[in-house]
Order: structure tokens, then sequence, then C-alpha cells
């Protein structure tokens, strides 16, 4: 068995666990191997069954099955042809679990209905779970680190490529559908989240949407994008200037810049998520512009864009060589714009590796 | 208000209930007007609570306020800085709805246990509802007719644009990227769903995903999209195949046309679902393929390109003029490879209205 599911079942079997069921379609790829997609909450791939001891399940409808088999050599693969509750039943009835874990965070209410009225049934204790396996998942091994940097490195081509192309008067939208015909034209296998194209005005809002509007000669553009490559993310975001950037704007790329490289040099294992967001974000305060800097200085990256851990004042834990995160911080001016650098770093005992190498906020 | 709110609120009234808390996306759009797209279950961009009586509301973050207020001029929009929950307190306080409903069906299981954390608190009583915004929603307006007019005419010309650029040697996926790439600059909002595109033995896999195999002349390939117009989802199928089909491809298209025929003459008002799916299944049945169409005849379109109401056996209701709903039989046949032809139609009291005017099914 794979060391994987080992270390999982001792976290079951220490929490007194006699089954977890895995919702969620990234931790069920993270435990199995089983790469196929979800398409919404609401039509499943399928769902992993793992006893404490003995073999693990996946379950998964009669469309999926080669696939599964394939990708999951250590599951044993069950079809359900008249949905999942009635496959459930016949394993509740042979395994017999007396305390199922399940993923709270990854489960619709009405589906916890049929789960909670199978258990009863059954004589099965329900336990919400929320980031049993998301624990796991924060520390890489090396085959996804490799995948990581392979995402990082076709990143930063895509976005240098796309970035030659810009003239004043290209709208938001076009470089943000550029951004993703350059992804896919390259090899992505899609972006991990719709890319971020902000300029002027429009950059005061961290989570923009891009607008028909064309871009202007000398204001910032944030451009905030990432890409898949075997399901591992990217993310990045370089704000960049069409022309030449007046004076306000270059003065805060280099601020922002300056708390970039305090969270880069704060960031090693043993250190909590919090004292990286303090150390970088003080330097920003210094500048007087604390209240212009109104989000987390980053996030875990790996299978999902956005996961644990957080470089945030709510993150207490240390942190541990392996994982990887954002540092990402930003100067908002309502009505002026806005100004975002964001790298990813793998976290080493010593300090941390930054896995970007553009370093196109040294244009300007 | 608006006679959409006054016909929920009867509904509310007659079931006794005192408040509705509308957290599914297409649902909210269509009772508020308000467009924000949520990125997955976990990143909502707003809930709606309406009361059975008195002004409703709309709650969501501060980066959505001003879309709110332009888009949802009959609700109140209420913006919640810190979370969705402690908002929701103060509302309670002042509403004191006794029996409460929310959406099972869109909800997340850790979400719901701190919404019954804080009924329990104010002593409100939770009702789960799975669907009693979605049957309002199967009955469409003429606006809404409009749009998916619209968005079946964008479609059939997408289509047909890249039909012309098919050659033999042209990739699965390649297809596939055309599809999405044309509706794009055409003016679609975006993809109602991945386009499928199968050919030879992929297409007996009704819901395939392009792969990288070139497709070779003479060969069925099943041509599976849809698009969005200002929310509303078109969904059209072609088999289509480039050079000589064969004998069999020929006949087994003749037949499935036959049998789509067959289900849009009986499609209209007064009758159900369940004997629309068997006046055309028949037909397939007849030919001795009836094993080979193992999915439900049809289902519904609108804000989401699959809802109600279904042609299938398990739809007893009797269909409403204004429905709108897929028509769309299919012979697989492992290790060779599927025929699907799907057309979009209005039910009205005489009969239908068929949507599609493409009829590239009689090219063959």
């Amino acid at each position: 068995m794979s060391s994987l599911l080992a270390r999982l079942r001792r976290r079951l079997q220490r929490r007194n666990l006699d089954a977890l069921l895995v919702t969620q379609p990234e931790n069920r790829r993270y435990l199995s191997g089983y790469r196929a997609a979800d398409h919404g909450i609401g039509e499943s791939a399928g769902v992993l069954l793992i006893p404490a001891v003995g073999k693990p399940f996946l379950l998964t409808d009669g469309r999926y099955q080669l696939q599964a088999r394939e990708e999951a050599p250590e599951f044993e693969v069950r079809v359900y042809p008249r949905g999942l509750f009635p496959l459930l039943r016949r394993l509740f009835s042979s395994l017999a679990p007396r305390r199922l874990a399940f993923e709270s965070h990854y489960l619709l209410h009405s589906v916890y209905l049929n789960l909670a009225k199978l258990a009863a049934e059954k004589g099965v204790e329900l336990v919400p779970l929320t980031d049993l396996v998301e624990q796991l998942r924060q520390v890489k091994s090396a085959a996804e680190l490799a995948l990581i940097e392979e995402a990082v490195r076709l990143n930063e081509e895509v976005f240098s490529t796309v970035y030659r192309q810009m003239q004043p008067g290209i709208s938001e939208q076009e470089v943000a559908w550029l951004l993703e015909e350059t992804m896919r034209r390259r090899g992505a296998e899609g972006p991990s989240f719709p890319p971020i194209v902000a300029a002027g005005p429009n950059g005061a809002k961290p989570h923009a949407v891009p607008t028909s509007r064309p871009i202007a000669a000398g204001e910032p553009v944030i451009i905030d994008m990432g890409l898949k490559v075997d399901g591992y993310c990217s993310d990045m975001t370089r704000t960049v200037v069409l022309g030449r950037p007046d004076h306000r704007t270059l003065e805060l790329i280099r601020l922002v810049r300056r708390a970039q490289l305090a969270g880069q040099k704060a960031l090693r294992a043993g250190v909590s998520g919090s004292f990286v967001d303090r150390v970088a974000r003080s330097v920003i305060v210094a500048a007087g512009h604390g209240d212009h800097f109104g989000h987390s200085l980053g996030h875990g990256v790996g299978l999902n864009v956005h996961e644990g851990p957080s470089l945030s004042y709510r993150h207490r834990k240390l942190l541990r060589p392996g994982m990887v995160v954002t540092v990402e911080p930003g100067v908002y001016l309502p009505g002026w714009g806005g100004i975002r650098l964001e790298n990813m770093a793998v976290v080493t005992e010593a300090g941390c590796r930054v896995l970007n190498r553009d370093n196109t906020f040294l244009d300007v």
C-alpha cells in the first residue's frame, strides 16, 4: 500500500474512525490517482470509501469504470448502476463501520440527508470532517513539486508571449482571451482560474473581472493568471504598464516589490503563516498604505489553486518543508487602480525556493 | 413587485413558510435579476432571503455591492463585511421567521451546520427544499424564450462555421477548441458545457471527453455543444461524417432521425415527459436497438443547461406551454461508435415549436 494511504489510515485510527468517505474531487485524485473531473458538485465522477483496515474502494458509474481501473490500481473499483446509495448500503452491510467520517465541506445537504438515512438504518455514526485529507496535501512530494514547477515555467512562457503582443488599445477581455488561448496551444490542461486582467481603476478591485474597456498607455495593468499541468496549478501576478509609467505607479510597484522580497526572505519552515504576512505587510504599513492592502499575503497551491496553508493573520500553525505558497502583496487605491505582484515558493528548512524566474516587474 | 416574486410568495404561504433562503446561483438570478456568477459552490456571490411578507433581501460582500444594487432593484442589498452568518443573525432577529426554507440541493453540509446552529439559537425551524424555484423556472416567459432562441441561432452559426473547417485528420480536441473559440468570437457569453466531440469508437460513450485522436474519413462524429446568451443556454447535437459514410452509419442516422421526428411530433402540452420518451424510444426498440439507447430522450433547458422537466420514464407530470426541452435520441454501439441528434423545442398547446433550423443530419 502507498505510504500516503498508510498515513491517512493512521489518522483515521487515531480518531477512532472506521472509514472515510471521500467526495472532494482533488482529494479523491490525490489518494487514488483517479483523474476524472467532476462537472460541478452535482455531477460526481465517483467517491472513495476507505476503511481504516482492509482494501479501499472507488465507487463510480459505468462511464468511468475503465479509467478508474487503470488509474487507481490500489483501489477496488465498484460500479453503481442505480446510483451511489444502493451500493453504499451493500458495502455498509459487509464492512459494518461503527464510525464513518465524511467530507462536510464537499457534500450537499440533500445528499447528506440520504447518507444520514442509510447510516441510521445500518447503525453507523456519521462524523463530519472538513480538512483531514487537505492537511495531508499541504506538504508536496518530489513528484508533485516537479509538476508544480513545470506549471510555473509554462505560466511564465504564456505570460511573456502574451505580454509581447499587448499594445495600448487592446481590451482587458482580449488579453484574458489571448492568455487562455496561448495556455491551451502550449499544452496546459487549462487555466487554474479565469485570468484577471484589470487596467487603471478596474485594478482597484482585487477580484476584478476583465471588461471590454481598452487599456490606455501609462496605466498599471494587473495580470493574475494560472494554469494546470497534469492537475497541478500555477498562480502568478504581474503588474505591467504599456508605455511610460508615471511617478506614482513606479513608486507603488517598488513598494509592493519590497514587501514581496521581505515576505520571501521571512518565509521558511518553523515560522507561522501569520508571521510571514506580518513581515511583508509591515513594509506596506510603514509606507502609509496599510489600509490599501486588504487581503492576506498568500495561500497554498497544489491540486487546488487555493489550498492550505494560508499566509494570513489567522494562520498560527508552523510552516513545514515542502509546502508551496504564493507571496502576493498588493496596494489598491479606489478610483486610481492597483498593483499586485505574486510569486510561488517552496518552503525549505533554511528558507524558501522561489519558483518564478520572470522579472517583468523590473521593467518599469 | 414582480409577478414572479408574488407567485413565489404564494407558494411559501401555502406551505406555511415564513421565508426562503436562496443559495442556488441560477435561482438567485432568476428571482432577483442579479447576474454575478459563483466560482464554484464554495465561493458564493451572495444569497437571497425572501420573507413571505415584506421587502426581500440580497446579501452579498462588498465586491458585488454596486452590481447587486444596479441589477436587483426590487431587493434591499445588504453587505456582509464579516461573512454571511453575522448578517443573517441580525436579520433573523428583526424578521423573526418561525419556519425558514433553504435549498438543500445547493448548500454544503458544513454551511448547513452553521445555519442549523444559528437557527437553534434563534428558535427558527429549518425546512429543506429541493426544487421550489426550479419548478417556477420550467415555464419560460416571452423574454426568456427570446434569449433561448438567440442562443440556439448563435449555436447553429458556430456549428456550421466549424463544420466547414473540419477535414479528416483534425483531432477531437482541436474541433472542441475551435468550437469554444468561435463561440467567444461570435459573442457568446461562453459554452454552456464543455463541447463533446467524439469520433468512431469514442462516440459509443454518451459523455465522451474529446481526445487527441485524429478523426478518420467515414466514421461518425458526435458533436454535442451549447453556449450561453445573457445567461440562457443552448444545447444541440449533430452527428457528422467527413467523407463518405458507410451503410451502417447511414442506416443508424436515419433511424435516430426517425425517432427524433416521432418525439417532436408527440411533444405537446398535456402529455407527460415519459409519454414523449416512450414514443421516440419505441422507434429505436422496433429496430432492435433498444439496448443501445441508454439515456433519457431529453431535458429542460434555461438558465441551466440541464433542468426540468425531464423527458424520461420517471417524469409523470404533464408538460405545460412555455417549457423548453431537448429531443435527443441516440444509438451507441460499443467498439463501433454512436449516433445522436439533439434539437430544442418549446412546448405549445397544439404541439411544439422546434427551435433548430440546422439540418446537417440530412447531409448524409
